[in-house]
Parts: structure tokens; sequence; C-alpha cells
């Protein structure tokens, strides 16, 4: 069943997913082109594929919740765009293949990533025109995109990449390391699951059991990456392994072992799970990913 | 007149200009410091005054509209943030003092700019969750904040800065030429202009009247930039003139000779006091701005 539904929620994103992008001038076609590049080499689509999810499990045709979906993979895919530059993490593979400036240039990737985080909100609001007839399906497409700022912003993806440069070589305080985690990669999983709860106009126990939900897998996916960075295989990740260590990043098992953050996965994994029993076979897709998060290789 | 209008729209924004960023945590200050930094280092904040004036013109109270004056000079400062950096124009000095990038290194400035990207929406769609019981307000402000989404996206500034980029070094043909002037300064400034008239609800005849406004001072704008360029006096202006020449970017002068250069200013400029002269007084400031913007020396 799980493998089903993902692949369903995947193959939908994946369909659609340059539908929301404004249609490029000429002029600007290499804009385009760098865009989807990134766009197009594939990863795991979690984000969008927990906004459908969720909106489903609120009782929407998950077809209109597709430009939100689109926006926060936009989103994410921006994120990664800027994070492997030179200046940041220097990367030059990702996913495989090389990274967006290893082939279009470092000012094309900048302006791709400033591109691809602009149509995030385009496409969020060219849809709310939509619903000008309909002020309570507006309402909760604006609470929607609202939702996936904040995670997006300062006060969350964005304050995340700061924390992690700023922490980079120097003494990673405890606290330090859990805004990070919180804030670089959990921020937009919850923005995007309660994205899709609102854009469903979702009743208030579902939401908050969503929000909740995704904050423990949120940071559960952050570990796990940590885990993987340790002991992940290369070929599976299509990146090399052993980079966290490489930059003196501020790290889970960095800061509390191998063991203790496999026991904290764990127990955030637990907690998932335990919120979405509850719903019984509606939630069943959502504890299944949280079982497969602890256990994912690449 | 003029001057009192303009400075007075031009005081407000500037006191209220930080107001409307999330309110950032101590971990990621430095994000904060580096927005702020490029936020208040002056510069003539034509965007936002014309998006105030506006709003003004079609009947509405400016308090209202400063999430999105502001939401514009976020947009405008980050794109000038990304285009200093040493992959784009590789720009030391912006109005006087050192760029963003000089002072808080590569990737601070990145994020700096992705933050106030991301600030700009959020500012945005936190406003509308205000007008939740005035579905009217509410569709105007979804109206304005697609507006400057369209403009500052990839049919907007960034196509133009992408085709900036990609033109330099080249044959710089007219049309390209034309298309890099519209989308890389001439978009926001009509965004800024109509985004103000949908703040206010305004009425067909005002906006498209503004609308026209905004694209005649837009391009006009852009063509006194390349003409202070060659003429401009560096001390006014804060930075070195002869930059385009030096990156061999393909300009209005470039292509049509200063002579026909100040030629086509003056057609726009008389063009864009034609389009506000039948609304008499109401219309003056509109005016002002036109015949200012031809004469300016910074």
């Amino acid at each position: 069943m799980y493998n089903e539904y993902y692949l369903r929620y995947k193959e939908l994103i994946e369909t659609h997913l340059t539908d929301f992008l404004p249609e490029i001038d000429q002029q600007s076609a290499t804009l385009y082109e760098a865009m989807k590049y990134s766009l197009t080499t594939g990863g795991k689509r979690i984000r969008p594929v927990l906004l459908l999810a969720a909106s489903e499990f609120c009782g929407y045709d998950i077809n209109l919740a597709l430009p939100y979906a689109a926006a926060v993979e936009y989103i994410h895919t921006y994120s990664l765009i800027h994070d492997d530059l030179p200046s940041m993490d220097d990367d030059d593979m990702r996913r495989g293949k090389p990274t967006n400036h290893k082939v279009f240039g470092e000012d094309m990737a900048i302006l791709a990533g400033d591109g691809l985080l602009s149509s995030a909100f385009e496409a969020m609001m060219k849809d709310m025109l939509l619903y000008f007839d309909n002020p309570d399906k507006l309402k909760c497409r604006v609470r929607a995109a609202y939702e996936i700022a904040k995670g997006a912003g300062c006060k969350g993806m964005v304050a995340g990449q700061v924390a992690d440069i700023e922490s980079q070589g120097k003494h990673c305080a405890r606290e330090y390391m859990e805004y990070i985690h919180l804030n670089k990669t959990a921020a937009l999983i919850v923005s995007s699951v309660k994205a899709g709860a609102y854009l469903a106009c979702g009743e208030q126990d579902r939401l908050e059991a969503l929000a909740s939900y995704g904050e423990a897998i949120g940071l559960g996916f952050q570990i796990a990456d940590d885990l993987l960075d340790i002991y992940g295989d290369p070929a599976a990740m299509g990146k090399c392994a052993g980079q966290d260590d490489a930059h003196m990043k501020c790290t889970f098992p960095g800061i509390y072992g191998v063991e203790e953050s496999r026991q904290r996965l764990a127990e955030l994994t637990d907690k998932a799970i335990e919120i979405m029993a509850p719903f019984y076979d509606e939630g069943e897709f959502f504890v299944a990913i949280a079982e497969q998060l602890a256990l994912r290789n690449k």
C-alpha cells in the first residue's frame, strides 16, 4: 500500500512539476533550462508528497493542491542550488549529477535559485485568483501559502542555513545544533504538511495531528541525514559520504554520538506513528512514511 | 510640492522599512544584520514611493499599504545584493559603502538576498490574514501581491538579469537590449505602481493610467541609468562610472548612441506626463516624478 501511494503522489508531482513555472521568454531560455535541470534530477519529493497526502487526509482533491506541492519543491530545489554554490558548501555532485553551477555557471545558478523561489510564490498567488468567487476557499489558500513562506524564510529554512554556516568550524553547542536541525530541514517539512491541511480547510484535530507529526518526522529526517552522511552508500545517495565531517558541520551524531542519535530517531519515529495511529486506515500512509524515513538509505 | 511629497513617502517607508521582517532568532542574528545593512544604506526608494503614491492617488490610506511598499524594497534590495556578487557584476561599492558580500562574505550575502525575497512574500501574506473578514479587500491584496511576484520573477526582473548576463560580451541586438531594459528595471517599477492601485481596489481608468505611466517611466529610468553610467558623477552616485562599458553590457546608448538615447528618454518623459496630466492636481506628483527622473544625477 505504502509504495503504491507514494508512487501515485510522486508521479503526479513529477508529471506536473514544471507546469507552474511562468512561461519563459526566448531571451531568457537558459534560465528555464537551469531551473528545469535541478527540478528534474529526481529526489524523494518528500515535501510535495507530504503536502498532497495531508490534503487528501483532510478530504481534498489532490489535483487542486498541485500548485502548492510544486511550490514547496521549487523552494526545496532553490535551497539545494544555492547551498551547493562554491561560497556555500561547494558541492560538485548532487543526486549523481553535476550541481547546477557546474553546468550553468555560478551566476546562472544564483539566478535559477532566485527564479525558483519567485516562481513558488507566483504559482501560489496565481492559483489564488481562481478562488475569488469562493472567499472561504481563498482564505484557506492564503493560510497555506503563508505557512509555506514562514517555513522557507528567515524564521525557517534560511535561518537554518545561516546558523549552519555560522556554526562551521566552531564549537557546536547543543541548542545551536537543534536550532539548525529544526530550521534547516524540519521547518519546510512541517510547513508542507500543514499547508496541505490548510488547503483542504481541514478540521482542527487533523490539522493539529499533522503539525505534531510533521515536527517529529522533520527532525527525524535530519538526524537520519546526518547518520547517512557517516554510514550511507555514496552510490545510493548520488553524493559523497563524510561531507559533514569535512565541513566541520554541527550534526546530531557529532554531539550525541551515533548510538544516541539512532535512539532519538527511533523515539521520533515512534512519536510520529503514535500521533497518526488513532486515525486507523486513514493515517496508515503517514505511519508508513515515518517508518520508511527511519530506514532509508538515500 | 514635489519634494515635500516625495520626502513624506520616503520617510514613512524608511521609518517602517524593517518592521515587516520576521522577528529573527539570536542564532541567526547575522542574517538580520546583513539584510538590514543593505536595506538601510539609502537609495531613492523609488519603487515603494511609487506604490504609496499610486495607493493614495486611488484614495487609499497609505499606512495600510506599507507592508507592500516594504516588500518591493526588499525585492529590489535582494536583487542588488545578488547582482553585486563576484560571480555576477562583482561590484565592491554600492551607494558609497562596501557591498554586502564585502562586509558579510559571499555566503551570507546570498542568504541575505534569499531572506529578503522570502520576507517580501511573507510580509504580504501575513498582511492578508488581517483582511479575512473583508473578502473584497483581501482580493485586492492578493492581486497586488501577484502583480509584485510577476514583476520580480521569471517573466520580470529575474528574466532581465539573466538576459543581461547572457548578452555581456556578445553582439547586442536591439530587441535583446529592449528586453533587458523592460524586464531588469521597468518590470518591478510597473508592478509597484500597479500594486499600489490594486491595493486601493482602484478604479479601472486610474489603474490603466498608472500602468501605462509605470511602463513609460520604468523604461525611461533605465535609459537614464545607462546615461548616468557614462556621464554620471561617481561621488553623487556612490559607485564608479563606466561599469557598463567595462562589463561590455548591452545598453541603450551603446546601441542608439547618446543623442538618440536622450531623445528617447525625453519622449518617454513626455508620454508619462501626458498620461497623468488629465488628472490635474491629483496627477501632479506623478508628473513631477517623471520630470525628475529625466534630470536625476544619481
